[in-house]
């Protein structure tokens, strides 16, 4: 563990209160010159640090700024975020960890960006990545799945950023089939899989998530005011990202590891987030448009849509339009 | 349509007899001096065309060589093939192809490669890819599919190859679970599906094949000979590979968009061909091992496999092992 690392889960452990230099010491097997030394770097970028002569340091304020270190002292999971990488601008984090998967980078390596230049959306659409004012971060990861469970990602994934916001932010965040997460009807954060594959297995999957944390109303202009929205917007308050950041990434290993192993547990809990069963809905797939009742999800997660005739359709995926009635 | 490729078409219409050159000029639109160069030029790269100063030029002998121009002459599929390359040798013709894809290529390119160096079958292994001796090309996909139909492309690809060597060759040639195409209980073509999609939408498909056409003994050192052959060895006679490459992919095209839209009917016809199914067999993907017995194929063409206990496990890939017994 990096000493930045070390420091921050003592602050953390710490709950406010101060923590002495030998015991920071011992925790980061370096003398006391080097654990002030360390203490200054965290000053310099940005945290508030108390220093006492007899108690030690302790923490009083964090900056609103991603740092792996950070990140990680607040992380309980042991595969996803084993390594972080933050940037401060990239083109997209998705791009940034194909590049890395072929050099063969680990399960588990999280990319954080402050913004993206290219940030997307599912099939190519574009996704606002405002500077600081979010989480836009991809997630790799290599499965022992068939390619045809490539939706069980997705599944965990909304399933994790919607119990993460509900559980650090308190409001009532749930999941639109097959891969939005909402706040009051309005879009909150996305969810992107992509995946190399073979026929038969996957190869690897890139996750990429976008959580619209502290985006003003300046940063969703125009109609985008209706259908979009922010934690900022909804609880009146600035949220901590890192703290987010780090709650989302242990809950999703916690549901990455169900999705592989004990998938309906997960399937459960995403019906009881799921927003979009028991509505008529009309679902769009290329030039295919299909309309039913949103009836259940199947233990792959496929949606049932029961048609008017009776006849019920197994929805893999597409664009939903719940019907106004 | 390029003139080469133009008077090849004229000359294997003809099936022997000698084409005027006012109608070769007539279907290239190009002067009788212009028809008497092109003609030169395809003698230079081995065609043997007997010429007669009243009755016109006729096709003797075709060189071991496989040209675009050659292959699209006998070509009569609309999709597949509608952009052929020809390498005299690259990496892997799957490497070419998902970088022309990067650029936009379109649907329906088909990269041959007279050898490639880093040949490649299902989960990295390697597939030799002697010079001159077989088909080894790819084709580009991009399939209106859910990403759990992707298998769709390699059921549909397995059952032209049988079908194409069967017609063109008169051998018997079986399909192996999932994706092998076999003679007389030896591997005699492979395939390979890589895609590139999102959780539950293909992007983009490459199909890899490589046929083992004139390969002799030597091209299967060791144990090799004991599992895998060629047309060659099964027939006694070299085979002519641009006439079998086209009717793969023109079979092919067939089989992909009844696969697109009908795919049972591919389906009937790969149970037919599949030498898997009715055996005991052990299953293994990465490290499960499932044994039972090949019952049926289901109509996404997982097998279906009955254990001892009765149950049924449906397989959506792994290796195949056939029990002896």
């Amino acid at each position: 563990m990096k000493a930045g690392t070390a420091i921050l889960e003592a602050f953390y452990q710490a709950a406010g209160q101060f923590v002495r230099v030998d015991d920071l010491g011992r925790r980061l097997k370096l003398p006391a010159t080097a654990v002030n030394a360390e203490i200054a770097e965290l000053e310099k970028i940005g945290y508030t640090i108390e220093s006492h002569p007899h108690f030690g340091y302790r923490l009083l304020g964090t900056p609103d700024r991603l740092t792996a270190d950070d990140v990680k002292a607040q992380l309980k999971s042991p595969l996803i975020g084993s390594e972080i990488l933050v940037f401060e601008e990239t083109a997209s984090t998705n791009e940034v960890i194909e590049h890395l998967a072929k050099s063969g980078a680990r399960e588990g390596l999280v990319v954080f960006a402050e913004s993206q230049t290219r940030g997307r959306g599912r099939r190519g659409r574009a996704w606002a990545s405002p500077r600081g004012k979010g989480l836009w971060f991809s997630v790799l990861l290599r499965p022992t799945l068939p390619t045809s469970a490539a939706s069980r990602i997705t599944v965990a994934a909304s399933v994790a950023v919607a119990r993460a916001i509900r559980q650090n932010c308190g409001v009532d965040a749930r999941i639109k089939w097959p891969n939005d997460v909402m706040v009051n009807g309005k879009k909150l954060a996305g969810i992107l899989t992509e995946l190399r594959a073979e026929a038969d297995e996957i190869l690897l999957a890139i996750l990429g998530i976008g959580i619209d944390v502290n985006c003003s109303r300046e940063d969703f202009p125009g109609e985008l005011g209706d259908i979009a929205t922010s934690l900022e917007l909804e609880t009146g308050n600035a949220q901590d990202r890192v703290a987010l950041a780090a709650q989302v990434l242990t809950t999703f290993d916690e549901c990455y590891q169900a999705a592989l192993t004990n998938f309906e547990t997960v399937v459960d809990e995403w019906a009881k987030l799921c927003t979009t069963l028991g509505r008529q809905i009309v679902v769009t797939m290329g030039q295919n448009r299909i309309e039913g009742y949103a009836q259940a999800l199947d233990s792959d997660g496929a949606l049932l849509l029961r048609r008017d005739s009776g006849q019920i359709e197994r929805i893999l995926g597409g664009d939903v339009v719940v019907e106004r009635t």
